[in-house]
């Protein structure tokens, strides 16, 4: 918990729908279960309707708002500008706020582009040599349970690891007239499944794996072509997710993705298969991951974000360990082999000590508080936060990759930068058998 | 989301322990994802000791502290009193502030006997017709998929009602050297794990049912007997639950159940089992409820506090439905027959419009923030919100007939006022059959 | 696998309904699956209709039949009699059979009294002394999963049992219009749920946790006081489970119990909650045990018969036991604990090498093969197979002692012959107290 | 129930191992359960070593042995031959005994490559003229929940098919030291993980979804290039799968994939994701299928194998379905949506009713069973029993392209005759955006 004479941070936030409300919250509510160095101010609010903005102030709790980005990059008394709005002006005010000297909070995917990731990125370095710090906001990683995930692969206890596999199943598209959103328009959102929560599934993979994605073979599908717009009149926060469109609409076409899947290559040499689609009927926002290594396994779904399975395979390989009815301390346990369910609330879980007694689970929305702390420890302490705009960087270029491969007939595809795509050989079980 | 212009709610809390943190960030949070007529201020927070009470109105953020609840009903710039702290105060507070004219939220359970709880009803009843209004905090009442299965009874889907079986399962005093706690006083606590979880379970099954317990057969029991007393030093906060005691620290009896288990009849016929215990080693914090009718079942684990479980027997009942490769609509469909999982993330479902989008999960301290919704929604329109002082004194005597039970040989034996204890007889097999 | 050259073993099944299908498959199975001492010949099937069981011993694989199972009992060339009709004739045949040297397997519950049942079982110890042997067919302590469990309380696993619950919950009598059969007729049946499943709970709860139950408390209900009669022509196999009657058909009563629950002190000290009833809709058949002790955990549901929960607490109670990031051989692992989910179809595993390879389950009929496997070699061993009537005659008093407690108030009622019934306290938290 | 007047089908079965076992259960079995035209006879047990295969027909219940399959193929009184050896051999047994006028059911995959399964097929279909079947072994195809699964898409409740993904993860090779089998040598069985058991995935997703792959982009990879060798005096059944081999055991090379991962291209327009691997560590033997439509969706675990997920979408489109507290019959009822966990145990669903009451699971050897049911009914009929050999011909080109993807850059490559291999273009999202 924060005192009230801790050193205040500022805050600027752009946006004010769903992301932008998810923020509020966890800027207001990190300093009452955590100990942070800074003390966050909700200083400012941005959003482009005046009325709108001014009502999501008062509600939110923000001091101040304003109808311009522009004047939160300009004001000496913010410290952080946090971007909540849709990929399209991610890059102009991510550089704006760098070249100004504020700390900045960008939501993902980062950029629309490369391109524009790598220029991003480039003002973020520039901004770290002078104490400034990005960070993106790929916010599943300060689940607990996936946080959990990451230090049981960093302890060892899944050895080599061999496979990946991530879904994101979400159902909002299924129907041919859910209405058109932002989200379906390339030029605004970049992509569609694949960038809105394949990029979440991108970062968690590598992250929690502590591998990198070197090449991929994909496929992306767009299956229904256009949608209803709905009545401008009822736009705003509804409608960036879900929402409802008259029958007799006009219709709009859809320019991205619904889905898309695709198998990965690790430089540690395991085997990825990724699948992200908003069409996955009765699934409302089952973000999976499972890793498979030599030792040990685990797997989760943010369904059922408080938990995380995980299989010990160090048990199952001494011969012998048990006799007369006792078994021996550290003995290996052949009989009882099994994916155990752990409910990650107990106190020395990620995260888990700031809140509430073990076994009262946690919501979606702690995540982007636990984010706010991890970002204001980092300002205070002068260290790079995680995931860094490089990091976010590392998502777009598969992104691109994927995207460059689907169009290519779905030919296995080097991600640029790796070491796949400098020469060195990607090595398959075809491969190989074709050399002997 | 409530506007800045709103009338103020001046509220304040006794207690700062780990319900006074749940209850400060539920009337911090509320306002700000609902609508509320009333926008709740945190005026005034009371501890026992100055220091650690200055510290947690900072870092919980209340306006002011002091150290005698008097103050609070004392003021006239207070309109509810929230009362986070052990039983053995309710009483008094309680009563002095719904006779100082302040709404009454108070936790639960509401007492440690029957006629404390009478006293205290009493004085909401009277106060009621002053327009003052007191609410016991049985707040997983709060929780969206207990509310939909609530929601579920009330429109029929169940039928009548046959089986109400609820188990609250915790595990934090399975090692006999987990600490002592005043959860483990029977003067302070009322009783052990039959008043703090049993009783959870009790309002759960009636209040979902839409039945009341009318007799009941009971066992108590006390595993360990006695139990270290851990350093006095770093008492607060973390007694309360949990916490850690030295191997040559002195022990303490404990005169509170660690146990309670009882069978029991409902008005309307159906038959009851109860569980509750803190010795159910691996279960955390596990709040089962199933109720079963001649229509359908549902079924609920606050370990997966974002589901219930529903079974829909009416779709077993027709035959020949199904023909020539087609389900005819509306059709009894008895090949698909199956509990479904419902994620309680719905719009339509109780409290989530006001969250997330779809598929994103609650946390526990959500149901704190959804009493004070409704407390202060019923302050508003001068309605009773529930559960009242009355509907907590009915959980009071069926706890006070699970004692007097299990001290008398586990004898049936009638909750007080209800229809089984005024002559009506309770019909059971074996009764019928002795008729026969 | 049993050779063709082992010496014979031959047996006269008395039923040709649901059971005597499923011991035929078993008595023709085992041997081809498990190496035996001796080759089970399916010699004789005793039937009351004659062109049934002519039939019937034709489909189900049997040499011969006959309408009398006085000719079984009569024959020379019979050495086993396998009981599997309704309970109103187990005394008789069992009786005889043993009196004649015939080894004897007979279908739970072993008799409709405690009196019937103490007579069969001092012919059975009558008979042991001249190497013939007797089983009731409990068969569920078969099946691997829970072979497994009580291996695990055997092995110390689960330390010290506190508490024990069974629910057997299923839905067949759901309907007001479900048909009558004679399991719904106190005479031919003995009582409804609590013998016809109930004793399944019964029996694997003492032997899963080793301890015997001492006392009980106990309710019975009949939801549906009489039931429609199908039509006789559609009489037989059918009939015993299920079936359909006519809207109009003539109804009548309902002689026992459709639903039982009761508390139960055992011998160990664990507090024990049973349920079992044929109303819980949406349950077809979950025979459901879980036994919790200060050491660990296991929970077992039969509709997930090939998996059994494990939890254990060990890990939990040591401190420090990780560092840098590796985790020590036989270290205590506090981060990991959680209910694991073992596939009980490990070589490893109780019975499991003789079937198929790891991963592959098993299914509801294979409980029967392995009581043959172990009958046949209890017989060539000259050992006494278990459960033996003594087992069963103890559960057939602890189902008394339910039928007595809710004939009386519920009251806590001693099982004959157990400790409590001789004098000693049965010691619960509230007569503790009032000894304070 | 199969009555022993009924005519024979007399059987000849070649191979004494796993898959000898499970099929000579199936067809002792069958006529037992099953009321079948043809009254299974088994009459010849053909296998390499004279000792070993005399006792399996000793112990597996055959009449005869024999060590040359030709022999087989020559008896006049041999009506069907039932392949159960290595792949490597399938092709000329089975097209020697279709030239002699024998039924033939042969495991999977039916042959090594396309060639020769494209020979079998060609026989099977001459044979087909003179009223002789040939069936291939995909027996998953006999499990209730799968059979139900592809009523449910015949039946339209799952709209049209957008999503399929299947995983079939299994863990026997994670260990570096598993020992060397037959399974890892491309010449005997074909290849890996791909043929053994993505075939099993390749032909449940077509024959459930009811369409068919039309090319792949597919990865493969050997995560250990050489295992250990066991002794051969130790080899036989147990070498098949699993085993063990001494740490100093000479090693050989393993010449096939132990994963294989693609997606895949569905001619009525779904993407498929498909993984097949040995070394998941932690499943068993995972073999799952889930599809998605634009009304329903069904989801799939073999370890679960009574278990069938489905998910009703045309219950969500509707609104203002419910008023006043009542549903309305054939109401749409937004507020129960969930996948419902189907027990495919009762008596409607397919295969069930010859067996057990309502809630009693099968295993693993069931599927076997119906296989033989189906199988037998077929031949007594004179129709085509599916899967044929051309729709195992279909498989193996799934199979052929895999691996000629791997080989090429992961490319995507149409299956052979499928519609994209002639001409027409495979749509996605990617090419679809490059002709805008």
């Amino acid at each position: 918990m924060t005192s009230r004479s801790t050193p205040a941070l500022r805050v600027a936030l752009i946006g004010t729908a769903f992301m932008g409300r998810a923020h509020s919250h966890a800027w207001r509510t990190a300093p009452r279960f955590f100990d942070l160095p800074l003390r966050p101010e909700t200083t400012l609010l941005v959003g482009r309707d005046p009325d709108r903005t001014r009502d999501a102030a008062d509600t939110l709790g923000w001091a101040e708002w304003a109808t311009d980005w522009r004047e939160a990059v300009a004001r000496d008394d913010i410290d952080l500008i946090d971007i909540c709005v849709p990929g399209d002006v991610h890059a102009e005010i991510a550089i704006a706020a760098l070249e100004a000297g504020k700390n900045v909070l960008c939501e993902k995917p980062l950029a629309r582009t490369v391109e524009e990731a790598a220029r991003m990125t480039a003002a973020a370095e520039a901004a770290s040599a002078r104490g400034v710090v990005a960070l993106c906001g790929f916010s599943y990683r300060r689940t607990p349970a996936l946080a959990l995930a990451r230090r049981f692969v960093s302890e060892g206890r899944l050895g080599t690891i061999r496979h990946i596999r991530a879904q994101y199943l979400q159902d909002w598209l299924s129907s041919e007239d859910a209405p058109y959103t932002w989200r379906l328009d390339r030029e605004t959102a970049g992509s569609g499944a694949l960038g809105d929560i394949g990029a979440h599934s991108i970062d968690l993979a590598q992250w929690v794996s502590g591998h990198e994605i070197t090449a991929v073979s994909a496929q992306l599908r767009t299956f229904v072509g256009d949608r209803p717009v709905p009545d401008p009149r009822r736009a705003g926060d509804q409608q960036s997710l879900g929402g409802t469109a008259a029958a007799d609409a006009p219709r709009r076409p859809v320019t991205v993705d619904d889905a898309a899947a695709f198998t990965a290559t690790f430089d540690g040499g395991a085997l990825g298969v990724f699948e992200s689609t908003r069409m996955a009927l009765g699934h409302r926002n089952a973000n999976r991951l499972e890793v498979n290594g030599d030792l040990g396994s685990i797997a989760f779904d943010f369904e059922r974000m408080n938990e995380l399975e995980y299989y010990d395979g160090r048990e199952t390989r001494a011969v012998g360990a048990e006799s007369d009815g006792a078994v021996s301390a550290g003995a290996v346990d052949d009989q009882a082999q099994g994916f155990r369910r752990i409910q990650v609330t107990d106190p020395g879980h990620p995260y888990v000590d700031a809140w509430w007694p073990t076994g009262h689970g946690l919501g979606y929305e702690h995540v982007f508080t636990h984010q706010v702390v991890d970002l204001v420890r980092a300002i205070a302490d002068g260290t790079q936060p995680r995931p860094s705009f490089s990091d976010a960087l590392a998502v777009q270029k598969v992104l691109d990759a994927v995207e460059r491969s689907a169009a290519d007939r779905s030919v296995l595809t080097p991600v640029e930068g790796s070491p796949a795509s400098t020469g060195s050989a990607v090595r398959t079980a075809s491969t190989d058998r074709t050399l002997l």
